[in-house]
């Protein structure tokens, strides 16, 4: 998230807003936000909002996530708001909508789903 | 790409192949590299995959791609390979493996599938 | 739907209901709604949402659909809700819920998200 | 699958193939096999391949899957065939493709990825 420039804000147990200014280090050929970055903060959100609902020796991890890129990322901000979508014993599902912010007004641009695996005492694959 | 430190090789006309190697900028607290990497080299692998594939007026745009992340991306190279399953008029659909190579040894870490959209004269979306 | 036995309702511009009744010729070896059947009614429900937002000549086409399975599929009734994510030239992106109603009740089963390509003078392949 | 009129081949361990003859039963509007049993079939087979490889005690739940579908299903015979692409200790992923066969020819008509759930011991959900 550093090296993409990107900030998390907890907003509550089981939603995350992570937010991410556009610059060209994370911009592909025509200036958007590469979908790698978007990507990234919105796969970030949606896990976050999994670990805000886990007790705290727990940890998560993705086991897959799809990504609906629905318009180029750009704009002021980009902002990823995740969201739980169900909490189970093994498995947790999470979504995150991200939005660009031009102007003060927002756009939905990508549409994310992810399921993060529990994880428990083992060793460096905790988060 | 290049803030990922990553490079391209085409292979073959509908087989592309991203190499990257791990370094603190792309990592997460564990030194494993982030997923947020590991899908962006996946998907421009995908993505160039199909590209190849075209004719020169026209670019692809990714409308969704799934990963499933199946072990922690170390070592000394992480490798992903673009392949095209299913060329279309509008849609085209391409997978990545992505390897992790540990002294020489590869090891399967993730698999994407993506699709893709063909573009023509769409000004500022062509890729 | 007809082998189903599933009954369509619709609800609104972009939002679709679908139910089904659970028995014999639907159920795997435990007695659970088959996932297919369950897969089969949400992919409906959000595909019936995208074409109630478009012009009469249109039609649609699933293009890809992800659905997580969250929890067995019983009890009186299984329902579908699907809602258009939002509209696009070429693609639409649809999600639908799948809750169970037990007694009145009703539970979270499955989330599926879908790309619908629209389809205009395609002789054969418009829904 | 019984009422799908489906029958199930095992071809060698981590590999399966479910075969379903295009009838009436199955079929949508225009004449082609049902999205939703193309689904049934593909989740199917890469459930199966998964579970070859199990231990006898235990069963397999999807947890999610992803299909994309390339082109319309009819012909003969449509196939799928589903494979193990790596097994791991609470997740396997298989895949599956799906083809369809007119006059001995084969295409292909779709292609899933499935993330399986090893179950032991909880009654009610194995498979």
């Amino acid at each position: 998230m550093g090296t993409l420039g990107a900030t998390l804000c907890a907003v509550a147990p089981g939603l995350v807003e992570i937010a991410l200014r556009p610059g060209p280090a994370i911009s592909q050929q025509h200036g958007f936000v590469h979908a790698g970055a978007v990507s990234a903060i919105a796969d970030s959100a949606a896990g976050y909002a999994a670990l805000s609902l886990m007790s705290a020796n727990r940890g998560v991890l993705t086991a897959e996530f799809k990504i609906n890129l629905l318009a180029p990322a750009q704009g002021d901000l980009i902002i990823a708001r995740g969201k739980v979508i169900k909490t189970g014993r093994t498995l947790t599902l999470a979504q995150a909508e991200v939005f660009s912010q031009i102007a003060g007004q927002e756009r939905l641009i990508a549409f994310l789903t992810a399921t993060l695996m529990a994880i428990e005492g083992r060793e460096g694959v905790s988060d």
